[in-house]
């Protein structure tokens, strides 16, 4: 066990990354840190292709579809941290009294939903 | 004047682009080009950093505070973009009777905005 270390990633068998999110005591791991990973490449891959539409000077319509199609993709994926993280992380932080966890997640998910 | 040609860039003095964005008898201008092609390029570095933090097992409060601030940068450079296509080229539909342009914003406006 590595419980000094703040953060820490583990390698599953089947190839997929668990990483440690809070430091402390209670270790705990994020099942879809790699889903999390691949959704951010393509919405990186898909804005660079928004980008390319504007310099080609493509119809607005057009890039504003595309634009919203990423904003789509960044919101569910914000959605899989937060489900992700309640239930790797919150459910030890309740477990081990440790509200300070809580109250991230809270002003996290305030500032996320809109 | 290349008025046969489906888009076409011009760069004004100041070295801003300015892009046709429609097709057809009407060529028209978008003076924030550059200004959302920057935004866009910032957004991307921005995602690149999240994906980063994500990797190096940061804790999911902060990846959520992140990933909102480039959701609202993308939301604020969709609004960029609506307002220089009313200013430059809806104005210009109207005027000359395009309706498929106001259709084509209609609907764009209708994905963008949930």
């Amino acid at each position: 066990m590595e419980e000094d270390k703040k953060y820490h990633t583990h390698t599953s068998a089947d190839g997929s990354e668990f990483t440690h999110c809070h430091e402390g005591e209670h270790p705990h791991t994020h099942k879809n840190t790699k889903v999390v990973i691949n959704r951010l490449s393509r919405a990186i891959g898909h804005l660079e292709s928004v980008k390319r539409m504007v310099s080609d000077g493509r119809d607005c319509s057009e890039v504003l579809v595309q634009l919203s199609a990423v904003i789509s993709a960044l919101n569910s994926t914000g959605k899989v941290i937060i489900k992700d993280h309640i239930e790797n992380c919150i459910v030890d932080a309740v477990e081990s009294g440790d509200r300070k966890a809580i109250d991230d997640l809270n002003n996290a998910i305030d500032r996320f939903m809109k």
